[in-house]
């Protein structure tokens, strides 16, 4: 695969995402919010420049977030009599939380690599790494697997994933459905979503409400991609990229219940669209923001990879990729020594910052 | 649009599908799998003559079904353990019934006619049809819009028809998503999938155990498709056809749940896959088949001149379209007459046969 190539591809959302909204995840401030939150992942851009030699930005790279934020606005306006609370649906005591999602354009990743078994993994990992989020048990999933031609021994390897990702999440894969649809899709391609469902108990739920300043940002290491990851060059080694971010996504459903249920955590937020810089505040109360300490954990080489090759900025990067870290959690100070305390090998935490006055996100 | 185009955009699965098993619908016989049962929907077959000259059917056109079942097959060997009752999730006195499902080539249809205001209700239909099949209620549905570049007038229209299916169905719009994926679609393409959740008593649920010989079958007019229509023919009125077939799918869910709450429903069959032959019977037990008074409804001129057109054996009309059909009722002797008696205009129900010993379904 070539550079420019790699490039490309590494824009899918699994590694970045754009900054634009979801539509109606499980996040939780979706709580207070009395209507749809709709929102569009932009999964991968046009590289503008060729080679390393040209800065990129999403902007630059030709990405039109303003047709996104249109179609939100427009979706807003249509549909608040229906929506309810976006992702909460009261029931009982509790609330049942939905997700949906694809895995975007790191389905171009496994068509190159021909690695289709772990593509699974990632696409349930995007529906319960966002219900968690909530505070959210995971109970069951469903799947959509869409081609122009049925091809059995790649169906089953997708399946499986998905199979091996629901037993990691502890829920039952409910069902699915597989669509052949002639002339929709390239040759040996497919398209993904799942769909997931959990429940929370209504005074358990996580919304961030209870944040305040003073709070410790705690983050779960993405082992997905390890930090011993060989550093890729342009020699021939590149495959080494593409195999590394095939790496599936965590899953991090029963690391994060397990914290939740020691108490303390206040707000959560999975790392996919808009890096960092985007996602981390979504969970914060107006009037807070983020301070980040960013010699607080280690960027895994393949980032630092990416950002020689593509000459790309501190500030792009880090509203782009996730930088290695898949969940940040908004923890009282108490409740962090000990989740950092209990914390050891690929499970481990990190302390990266801390809840602020004033909004929006600071590195220091 | 010619006519062959158009043949073989009619065996989309709006109109029909492959009789193969769908996975994990909501289909209540699947209360009785201790695994998941996987299925796959060919969405369209290639035509294999041209003009009305030359018989169709799934087999000389193509289809290889074998392909599905073996995936089944494989499926249902990784999946025991961890499938549970597929669609059917126990929740306290309930059951949480989840379906998902797309519209499959019936998408080549509104890109060529340009209809995209409607789709999204047939993509609701598809889904809130299939869990209303075990008497649940609606209660939120999700949906997934992949394309290779957003235009917001398009996807406007198209969740347009998703809120007004939501509306039709009495279910919360909870969220969605929208995937922007370069390189995935063809300009102008999109696919959609969809996920509804709905809930049912445990001891109301309907899963046709109580189906006995002397049952009878009740239809729900498929008003989608007017008995009005005209029949169309191939000196320029063709269109008709194309705009026949994007009438958007009934949803049958308050008709339905108003039915049921008067008693003696003892099973469902939501027509999309597999027309009548092999979509009535899954409900019953086994032992017990259908005879169809054929000339108990009136088969929509459109699927006369599709028979006409395709040179189609009435046989394989009925494997494959719903020939007007979208609901079919096993329901009590009883409860037949006050359902009779109560339908009418575009609610209109017709008794259309009864459950017989023997399996399968034998029309006179």
């Amino acid at each position: 695969m070539s550079t420019d190539r790699l490039l490309h591809l590494l824009r899918a959302p699994a590694a970045s995402s754009s900054p634009a909204a979801r539509r109606g995840s499980s996040n939780p401030q979706r709580l207070r919010l009395p209507q749809l939150a709709y929102g569009v992942r932009r999964a991968s851009v046009a590289c503008s420049g060729s080679g390393g030699d040209v800065g990129m930005t999403y902007k630059s790279a030709g990405v039109d977030i303003d047709a996104g934020t249109e179609l939100v606005r427009r979706i807003a306006k249509m549909a608040p009599g229906i929506g309810g609370f976006g992702g909460l649906f009261p029931w009982g005591d509790d609330y049942l939380v939905a997700g949906t999602d694809g895995v975007g354009t790191k389905l171009k990743l496994a068509f190159e690599s021909g690695i289709h078994d772990t593509i699974g993994i990632d696409l349930v990992a995007m529906s319960v790494n966002d219900i968690v989020t909530s505070g959210a048990k995971p109970l069951f999933f469903l799947d959509y697997f869409a081609t122009s031609k049925l091809d059995v021994d790649l169906a089953e390897k997708v399946i499986k994933g998905i199979v091996d990702g629901c037993q990691q999440s502890d829920c039952a894969l409910l069902g699915g459905e597989t669509a052949e649809m002639p002339g929709f899709y390239a040759d040996g391609e497919y398209d993904l979503s799942g769909f997931a469902v959990g429940a929370v108990k209504k005074d358990k739920v996580i919304d961030g409400k209870n944040i305040i300043e003073g709070d410790v940002l705690i983050v779960l290491a993405k082992s997905g991609l390890s930090l011993n990851d060989q550093l890729p060059r342009n020699d021939g080694l590149e495959t080494t990229v593409g195999e590394a971010l095939m790496a599936p996504t965590v899953i991090y459903v029963k690391q994060v219940l397990e914290i939740i249920s020691r108490g303390g955590v206040k707000g959560l937020a999975h790392i996919t669209g808009g890096g960092f810089t985007d996602n981390i505040p979504r969970v914060f109360p107006s009037g807070l923001g983020a301070k980040i300490f960013t010699g607080s954990w280690e960027v895994p080489p393949v980032f630092q990879w990416i950002q020689y090759v593509g000459n790309i900025e501190d500030a792009e990067m880090r509203r782009t990729f996730n930088m290695g870290i898949g969940m940040v959690l908004v923890v009282s100070k108490e409740a962090a020594d000990s989740v950092l305390k209990e914390s050891q090998g690929s499970n481990r935490a990190y302390c990266i910052g801390e809840v602020v006055k004033g909004e929006g996100v600071h590195y220091i």
